[in-house]
């Protein structure tokens, strides 16, 4: 295993000051148990938003907590779920008495979780909702998870979600809008290799030097198939076909384009990947009106990339286009 | 060879035209020759700064066009210098009247290609400066380089000089400000893992599964030494002293420090080492007062890291500060 680490059972925690220490103008960072707020938080009067997950899928979701997106977010160990007294402890610190929303990526671990903490924090007097984010399009039930997995499609609810509150709308508003960018969301992910978890040493799974997985899961789960290594055109057409079509989106349709490397891909590929995705879309007369490049919901140190589409309207584009400043996401600020 | 891509003699122009989709409002891209400008170029009466250099090392220079930066960059092929006509034409799209400058990487084919295309920039009336970026302390000479190599400072001149530019000052003072960060800063990288080069189809060198190399070019040139992998301390030592013992950055310093992923590796990990170098800073009494962590200046899919310090005084922390709006570093706009 070559990683710029130390111990294994140190990566969460020293990568966690590591950020605390570069972002200290825009959070804060709780050791006992983790989660991480915003600098000045509670927001009085606003409804709060808390994330978390499994870590080694950075910059989500610690990167997403600051103004227009987060409050908080709970890291896990890699690729496990955050404990019960993580979300309620990051719940009541963003509560500004207006209520909590809870987004949750769809594994069973974090799910069942945060069902406990929304609970724990109603005894306290807190009002919480939860959305559930299920948009993989690649299998219906998985390792870790009943139904279909939660991954990009919750970058984009954080930040319109985010947007929302900041208006100061109340709780039911703001959940409904994430759950609107969740229902209108679809995603599909590939793997050219694994990923490391730290504390295995080995990759996930095996993957022959000729080979790639489709609808893989951010956590290595199995996807649908393997194959050969094709072109960007092929598998983009790959990605990309499932997902208009399980939604489906149609032509007239203004989308927002995502793009996302899973922590082992360079830029340069990734748009590569966007322009074949701009011709799919222009082809069945699918417009794409915002668009995201990036490595923003990744696997470690997977090589491959995911594509998420959401279909847009000029709410959620007004929300999307909302200032954001955060360490991962930051514009109009 | 596995990559997100279609045929390797494609991959500059269809990442371009993918760039330009993605950031259709920030930048524009001419295929003939190859430079991408400000979407609104030239500006009347600011100095305009064009930097260029092979690709492979996105985001750098495109995704640093926009306000606040770079007015234009011309991509090479990957790891290949750009040609004068390149640099000329974009030389000639950004003239606003108050001369250009060049921000250019010591390499060997860069410098004589800027300088080239300086002279004919000059013959067509446009007054150019050139500042030549050398702060890797690891090598003096090295393949493709007389002296020392350019690498991460490249991306903070380009980001204070723009901003220098945007107050519009004159050609001389931009200049002078590009040359005192490069003056003022140091830099070392190391790999855990080759680059694979598209055309070539194989990695370019070979790094055994449980080795790594110390001052390694962001072209995969040879560095200082190889080694097993250690850990990330050990790592940030190897990589922090030398720079620190060669300005030398003393007690009291104020620095901005800059850990630059090299393309396949995880920001999970980056922000590790930026935890160990705050150790290192405080333990010599060197205050970060200003920080980048990510993945600015790549090399294709290369895991490893780099480390840059740059003294810093009041007047280039004001103009890090600036306002910044391109597609790579965004902020205050």
């Amino acid at each position: 295993m070559k990683k710029l680490i130390n111990k294994p059972e140190n990566v969460v925690k020293e990568s966690l000051q590591g950020m605390a220490l570069a972002h200290a103008n825009l959070i804060k960072v709780s050791y006992n148990p983790y989660f991480i707020t915003r600098s000045n938080t509670p927001t009085e009067g606003k409804v709060g938003i808390v994330s978390g997950g499994g870590s080694g899928h950075e910059p989500l979701h610690g990167g997403f907590v600051g103004f227009g997106m987060l409050d908080a977010a709970c890291p896990g160990e890699v690729f496990t779920s955050p404990t019960p007294d993580q979300m309620q402890a990051a719940t009541l610190a963003v509560n500004g008495g207006a209520g909590v929303l809870h987004i949750v990526k769809n594994y069973t671990g974090d799910v069942l979780n945060f069902e406990m903490a929304a609970d724990l924090a109603r005894a306290d007097g807190i009002e919480v909702e939860s959305v559930v984010t299920n948009d993989d399009v690649a299998v219906k039930d998985s390792l870790y998870t009943a139904g279909r997995r939660g991954v990009g499609v919750t970058v984009l609810a954080e930040k319109i979600a985010g947007a929302a509150a900041e208006q100061k709308r109340p709780l039911k508003e703001v959940a409904d809008i994430c759950r609107k960018v969740n229902n209108y969301g679809r995603s599909m992910g590939m793997a050219l290799t694994s990923c490391t978890v730290p504390a295995a040493g080995k990759p996930t799974f095996d993957l022959p030097d000729d080979e790639m997985e489709i609808g893989i899961g951010i956590h290595g789960e199995p996807g649908r198939s393997r194959m050969k290594v094709k072109t960007a055109a092929e598998i983009t057409e790959m990605l990309a076909n499932p997902i208009i079509e399980d939604l489906p989106f149609k032509s007239g349709d203004s989308v927002l384009a995502f793009v996302n490397g899973m922590g082992g891909t360079p830029l340069i590929e990734l748009y590569i990947i966007y322009n074949e995705l701009n011709k799919i879309c222009a082809g069945r007369g699918i417009k794409i009106v915002r668009n995201l490049v990036g490595s923003y919901i990744t696997s470690l140190d997977m090589a491959g990339c995911s594509i998420t589409l959401v279909k847009m309207d000029d709410e959620l584009i007004k929300l999307w286009d909302a200032p954001v400043n955060t360490p991962g996401l930051r514009w109009g600020i």
